[in-house]
């Protein structure tokens, strides 16, 4: 919890009231390996912040599981269209490894940010990082192809290539285990 | 100008002070139809609200336009990693009809959001809203085919369908012209 209150302090300085009602309505949820945080259908009412751990996000297209992307420590994990919009989502969120987590209700952070309105200022420029790690990797992902996705992934996000089973990397990229294999060899 | 202030003021009223300084510091900009607003290589200083107007962004692949998105009255237009990183952008945003822009800096913006905390709000809720349109089209290029995307665009902004051209249309699509008049008399 200390982790997650320094690094929104270092956004801006959050007063002692809004750390205490953030300490309060902040649930610490551990999510087991191969659990799901959020099902295709249900709408994703938590935004977590993960403190241990690595997951997924991935739709089913074809009857087969398509993999989006990937979250590890120090990671925000939501799903979009569906907490912002409150509704149903189209993908699921499923932990790797075992995750600990830090999670807040979208009723108790739409009242913060009524509430203690610096709170404002620390939302703004986490969304404006996430739109901006999500734009970057639809630019990816229309403009590049497979082999260049991977080397994209390798120089930003080196750790992710060591941890994600190769099958779902594979899956990401949309290529095969065998392709994806000759790759990285190449 | 009042038609984009008093479209803030819903979001989160707006002090006095605050709406003087906005109306210092948003530039008036005509954009003469097929003029640029930004060019590939260059960084995204402005922000633009349309007041009147629509504007295509498109990318070179292989040396060949790719349309990537189209904004028109009531939206904002902006490269966002290139504005809210401050680096060389990968796309183009070039006008299709004349447009009339209301336009504000970065530097101005990021004043803004240090000097009038309430404004956050305001950036923090438009942020969401365009994270999430985004999202859309992230969701809809990664599991739709070319004729679901059409039926998407038709269903979320009919009007980009009947004012931007079909070529550019075809192009967002990823398809010929030939086929998009297949799935249009389908």
């Amino acid at each position: 919890m200390n982790e997650l209150l320094d690094s929104l302090n270092l956004i801006y300085p959050l007063s002692p009231e809004l750390q205490q009602f953030l300490a309060l309505k902040i649930e610490h949820v551990i999510l087991p390996k191969k659990a799901f945080l959020l099902k295709q259908g249900k709408v994703c009412k938590n935004l977590c912040f993960i403190s241990k751990g690595l997951a997924r996000c991935f739709y089913i297209k074809d009857d087969k599981e398509v993999s989006s992307w990937f979250m590890k420590e120090g990671d925000m994990i939501v799903s979009v269209e569906s907490y912002f919009k409150q509704q149903p989502s189209h993908e699921n969120i499923q932990a790797l490894e075992e995750c600990e987590l830090l999670c807040i209700k979208y009723e108790d952070l739409q009242f913060i940010f009524k509430s203690f309105p610096e709170f404002n200022f620390v939302g703004r420029v986490l969304t404006e990082k996430y739109y901006t790690l999500s734009e970057q990797r639809l630019f990816s992902l229309r403009m590049q192809r497979a082999n260049e996705r991977y080397r994209f992934l390798m120089s930003n996000y080196p750790e992710l290539i060591r941890r994600v089973p190769s099958t779902y990397i594979a899956s990401y990229l949309g290529i095969t285990l065998e392709t994806l294999s000759r790759i990285k060899h190449y």
